[in-house]
């Protein structure tokens, strides 16, 4: 649908850039020009010299100092056999074709033992990455928190509120975060390590492919050393975005061809956050993380989940969603929104009231809990 | 289309209210809050005590002070048969289906000789308006700039910049503004009688009807006391709302069938604006707006005109006026974007380089200048 793709080019020329690359800011932004130039707009920016006053920068790259500051917390932590939690997987080896929305097995334990397992990958059948997406900076984690700011001033007052969550993330190289959304205007520093952010503004939104999931988790036995995914009972479904950009090469060409408005269109926005630095991440916009570690194995990052504005570009957003892609330009491209994944999942005919295959995207329009909160 | 108009309520209901009314401040906001709060979700307000120390609110009031001031200034008058420039009316009165887009005619002359012809409505054959959206404050009327701030510094600290044009405007109840919109953030200050709008958003800009006018001119000749209404040559076509709000008794109930989107839909946004306050009219939103006298018999306002952002907002709007509006809801209705005004207008075929008459509303899609500068 050639309106479709022309926004894709539009947000770009006039706004988000053509390079694929996201804005520097040599030092943090004041409010104004904050608000001004990139939340306004719904633009990414990168913020180096962001968080240099942290002592947490310093303090942290060392393991005994995190195990005796938070020698008597329990943290939680979340096992997967690959490092893919909440990811469209398929939902058993035999049939890679069906596909689930798998959840991690989560475990609580003491941090030092946590950190154990997440620094010694190779010990052990399983990714542990120590991350809970309910404020676990500003609770669990609470014996940490002078050694970083408890909000980011510079944003705090641009968006008149104080984060509505904290999050602490340590995990390894071996974790990714798929493709999905946050509904949230998202401050990510990272501490230790480096993150890889793929990010794709909502315009984008119908190279995602988002479909309905029936939910799964992965549940992990000691005794075994295996991972088994059980389906959640009663069924319930999660809209989600079914692109792994990042595809095997022996999957690449049927990722390709099943996603061809992903592969074939504008490339995604890329970006490494290094330690000190700071991603403004907007609110709705796709992104994809991966992680490399510091000389002690870990990537140590804080988000600082700010509340957003359910504004006129909310509203332009779910609009495009519920505007079915049909290409005009190639009608051989299997790559249409209704056509394409609906027998990857027989959640779409149930999922919060959707009445067809064809409505798959319009399920998710209007819900704000239309995407987990994540990374 | 159910899609569209689900749209238009969802915007109302997330973030412009559903009452009709625009929010009011009882004294100028922050830069933060007005960027926060108007500027970034494209959402208008109503600033009272805004310019209560400009001298100008109370010395013209006399006549006598700004034909003073004025003595030797030149000024642009426009003079039309009702009051109605700038607007699509009948070419000719005996085929009042064919429209076109019928601009003042324009006189230049001594500031008091224009403010008599304004004043005096009855003792002439026109309407008169004192109005050029050419930075006319700063230049024509630039005798009165010790009277006004030269910019709204909430405004300017907010987006970042001076005014692009500053303009003054001197009418009297006669004069009229018809449906249109501007790509600049609007700070309009009513500095003696009152300015009645009527705001729709850029998110209802099925409802406006923009069709291709062909340009015409008025010509007024002082020997016959008579207005002709002459086309341009070589013919120029030129995008505009078909919608009037106030149709006569005897014209409303074809303006409700033929544009039922408008009439039938959500009612617009509605303010009255006095001297003292200040209107933020955002980019994009569609106004109209009437005028009330002071006890002198004039209206007078000046408004700022500020860049604005060619943001992910702008490339939404695009991208929604590029979706045609085909009702599903009353395939009966005459009410679609591509039957409706076709008569009105041998332009669309022409104009701008779109191909054919479905394609009236995508010749306007991407250029700036779709929308001339007015009020």
């Amino acid at each position: 649908m050639r309106e479709i793709e022309a926004l894709w080019e539009e947000a770009r020329e006039l706004s988000l850039g053509t390079s694929g690359g996201v804005e520097r800011l040599d030092s943090p932004p004041t409010p104004l020009q904050f608000l001004r130039d990139f939340v306004s707009p719904n633009k990414p920016c990168v913020i180096s010299n962001a968080t240099l006053h942290w002592p947490a920068l310093s303090s942290w790259s060392h393991d005994s100092y995190l195990t005796r500051a938070l020698s008597s917390a329990h943290v939680s932590l979340h096992l997967t056999p690959n490092g893919r939690a909440d990811a469209a997987v398929p939902i058993n080896s035999d049939d890679p074709s069906t596909l689930c929305f798998a959840s991690a097995h989560a475990l609580r334990m003491p941090f030092p033992e946590a950190l154990n397992l997440i620094v010694n990958p190779h010990s052990t059948n399983f990714v542990a990455y120590a991350q809970q997406q309910n404020d676990c900076f500003r609770s669990e984690y609470s014996a940490l928190a002078q050694d970083c700011d408890a909000h980011i001033p510079w944003a705090t007052d641009a968006l008149g509120c104080l984060p509505e969550a904290v999050n602490l993330w340590v995990g390894n190289h071996l974790s990714e975060t798929s493709f999905h959304k946050d509904h949230y205007e998202n401050l990510y520093a990272v501490v230790s390590g480096e993150k890889h952010f793929l990010l794709l503004p909502p315009t984008d939104v119908h190279r995602m492919y988002i479909r309905n999931y029936p939910a799964a988790r992965y549940s992990y036995s000691q005794d075994t050393g295996k991972f088994t995914l059980e389906s959640e009972k009663p069924m319930r479904c999660v809209p989600w975005c079914s692109v792994d950009p990042y595809p095997s090469p022996e999957a690449k060409h049927s990722a390709m061809s099943r996603f061809p408005l992903y592969f074939n269109g504008p490339k995604p926005f890329e970006c490494t956050i290094k330690a000190g630095e700071i991603l403004y991440l907007p609110s709705m916009w796709f992104h994809h993380v991966r992680q490399s570690p510091d000389a002690a194995g870990r990537t140590i990052a804080i988000n600082y989940w700010y509340d957003m504005q359910f504004d006129i570009k909310y509203a332009y957003f779910n609009f495009l969603q519920s505007v079915p892609y049909q290409s005009t330009h190639n009608p051989t491209l299997p790559g249409t929104m209704s056509d394409d994944l609906d027998s990857d999942s027989d959640c779409d005919s149930f999922a919060y009231g959707c009445k067809d295959k064809l409505g798959a995207d319009e399920s998710v329009t209007n819900l704000p809990n239309a995407s987990a909160k994540e990374e």
